[in-house]
């Protein structure tokens, strides 16, 4: 989901009143991110508040190349990563997970293993249908046990896009709280939904109700369910202990637009960029009595701050032994405070631009290659700014400069030979020289699934894109 | 000022409180229009209830090119429309216009020979500075009387972009709105400011208080002037007996942007094109009491309907003698009713494009010509969007259609190939055909004034911006 999918975010039909509500009863994060372009590095980073480079979910093998997890990988998270429910287990927390998981197929990366309770999910997305020849349909599980397959047994029809998968995950959901609210047992839900992920799918109920077509479906059934989980909390009257967050793991994949493909207005370009569109997501904290309701906060935040602030909430420290790159948001929370950080915005091995207060820099830009574009595949459709939305990859000894406040569509590049760039580039410079010159990168766990396999990959999508 | 410019339309900076306020205490209109990409034609359809090619605002000199009404025009509203504050007066209103007129600068054009009581402003933009020598500084009036000229007796520093106009301009408006309000006399206040429009300005209260830049400090000037006129309005008690209406007489001007340009995010170019980001603006109503607070609607709506639904909400009807292209919009407003109703896209005398529920066809399309573009004006800057932002203008048998909800950003044509395609222009085509063959147009008046000195102007606007 992107950016721009909310109402609250400037989306034309507006057509998500819950998470609208959800943003007026708690703080809306308009400068929130994610830690990486791609979905199993931004949730590797998600449960370990480190950078992808750190916790190993990106590659060697090519130079600035986005990886996460297909069937085929051998990789997943390491054993020397410590996860948010592996903490959290040690403060008596009962941790779930719904829905996808996508730091490992193998078994020995099993969510299970890793601090949580419970699954009830899949290692990866409801790509496919698959002739079971080639590859087999992506598995789904309870817990330890495969309880079937995508598309063989958990109902999608890829024609229609219609799918009660949301729902599913939605009594997932309510049965969990019920049942550790209703007992006061402190718990941890991570819910994982995949639905607005081509191929998009949206049950009967929502089918052909949004003005923006199956993709809209899809959003409103799951603006719907959020509604129905925070009510749900009000209900059993643990609101005021519950914190909740919403965001996603990356900005919307604009090759699957417009019929499976949402928005990340009015920022450039989508998903698999490290331009705005590809990383800056929505981020709405709701913790009813808590919190002040109706703030706007600017914090520069990051998914990887929901794994520090949520050891704060819950009374415990992170881990000491290693760099972590998330902060603790608490004093954001509740005091409204704003915290000065930088926040890097990397694609594979490399640190492709870097945001200090309002300015980011690109070191590099690349959007894809002149290959992936002569087929097709193009990651700004409709947008081309000369010397920034480049098919090679640019290097900057000047790094591309922009204002985000006055131009977040990264329109126009500062001059470097402005006072206003020079400036600037004097409180960067030092922070971006510190991150490297500290980085001591992870064992890179996605190097085995080479490029052809994302090709092909593009090319199935591609395929069932309606 | 462009649709991406307010909060409540996902500018990111949120910082638009008082007009994010006005929607969620009235009607948000996400379907909003102008009739015009430009200025003047916008405005008098706005006090004519008709299109520019009937009211005599556009060109015939030149296919399809807009104009407005400069310091050299001669032309002006003819004395053969009738305007909305002339009406008004009928039924004991008193009427005052407040900042731009831009309807003719001659003085049989002055807005107190067309209906108005009072007028504080002027007949034009505050262009400038001039030398005196070419063209002299623009007048300002106090009713009958030129008080002085921009500049030189009304303080708009070129350098800082400081200026109070926006504060007297808000002083004026609460004046009025005191004297007539104790008194109970009915009355209708057009509050025609504009601070968003290059060059740029704001009082030092505001300046260099937006996230966003000088154009931020502008909009944020405004946000709060009109916070303070809604708040007046309640503290006098006469709030429930006062409908009031925001809206922008085009999208933002992207030439001028950054620093001198706004948003019209998600929306594809913008003013002076007839791409929804120049002609779809923000559209707000509000009337404690009468309305039910909160409400979004989808209603298609013009800048013209307000002529038509102020002499609907003062228990006039429309002269009957002509044809009115704006719609009464008292049912949407007050019962919450949708009309269906089509959207004529004008560039001077072409009808370019018509919207017909969510699908918007394209006759015509030009962005700008390629003598202009190898000049540094684009009215699409990092937009290229084969086809569609076309710098020839295309004609099209087959037009262009888009789904604004799946799209909104018309980046894909739905192929004429199509059942959806085929299905739609069965609706639109008998629509466009009997609205080309019933119109009679207007004399033209904007003819006098050539291309070269749009050219010029341009020129002078790009050399004025910061």
């Amino acid at each position: 989901m992107g950016w721009g999918d909310l109402g609250v975010f400037g989306e034309p039909s507006k057509e998500t009143p819950n998470l609208d509500r959800m943003a007026s009863e708690g703080i809306l994060f308009p400068d929130f991110y994610t830690a990486n372009p791609l979905c199993s590095p931004s949730r590797a980073s998600l449960l370990t508040g480190r950078l992808p480079i750190r916790n190993g979910f990106y590659t060697t093998n090519a130079h600035a190349r986005n990886a996460y997890t297909p069937q085929e990988i051998v990789g997943g998270i390491p054993d020397s990563e410590v996860l948010l429910p592996e903490l959290l287990k040690k403060a008596g927390y009962i941790n779930k997970i719904i829905g996808k998981w996508h730091l490992g197929h193998r078994n020995k990366y099993h969510p299970l293993n890793r601090g949580f309770d419970e699954w009830f999910g899949s290692p990866n997305c409801h790509f496919g249908p698959y002739d079971n020849k080639e590859r087999p349909n992506i598995p789904v599980y309870r817990d330890w046990e495969m309880i079937g397959r995508y598309y063989e047994d958990i109902y999608i029809n890829h024609k229609t896009g219609e799918s009660n998968l949301t729902q599913i995950y939605l009594q997932e959901a309510t049965t969990f709280i019920y049942k550790y609210g209703i007992s006061k047992q402190p718990f941890f839900m991570y819910w994982a939904i995949d639905a607005t992920h081509a191929p998009v799918y949206a049950s009967s109920r929502f089918l052909g109700t949004s003005r923006r077509g199956l993709y809209g479906d899809a959003v409103r059934e799951i603006d719907f369910s959020i509604g129905q989980i925070l009510e749900f909390l009000k209900n059993m009257g643990i609101a005021k202990n519950t914190f909740v967050f919403f965001t996603s793991d990356n900005g919307a994949a604009l090759i699957s637009a417009p019929h499976q493909g949402g928005s990340n207005s009015p920022f450039l370009c989508g998903k698999q960029t490290t331009f705005e569109g590809g990383m800056r997501v929505p981020g709405i904290a709701w913790w009813p009595g808590q919190l002040a309701a109706g703030q706007v906060s600017y914090q520069l935040g990051n998914v990887m701050d929901l794994f520090t602030t949520s050891l704060a909430l819950a009374g415990l420290e992170p881990p000491a032994d290693r760099q972590i790159d998330g902060i603790d948001l608490s004093p954001v929370i509740l005091e409204g405070k704003e915290v000065e950080r930088p926040i890097f915005y990397y694609r594979g091995n490399e640190l492709m631009a870097v945001r200090l207060g309002p300015y980011k820099a690109h070191y590099w830009t690349w959007s894809n290659s002149w290959q992936e574009l002569s087929q097709g595949i193009n990651f700004c459709p409709g947008q081309n700014i000369t010397g920034v939305t480049t098919h090679d990859q640019v290097e900057y000894i000047k790094p591309l400069l922009f204002h985000l406040g006055r131009d977040p569509g990264e329109k126009y590049p500062i001059r470097p030979s402005s006072a206003e760039y020079q400036n600037v580039m004097l409180g960067i410079s030092p922070v971006v020289r510190q991150h490297k010159d500290t980085m001591i990168p992870g064992e890179p766990q996605l190097n085995v699934c080479d490029l052809a396999v994302m090709v092909n990959l593009y090319k199935i999508m591609k395929t069932s894109a309606i």
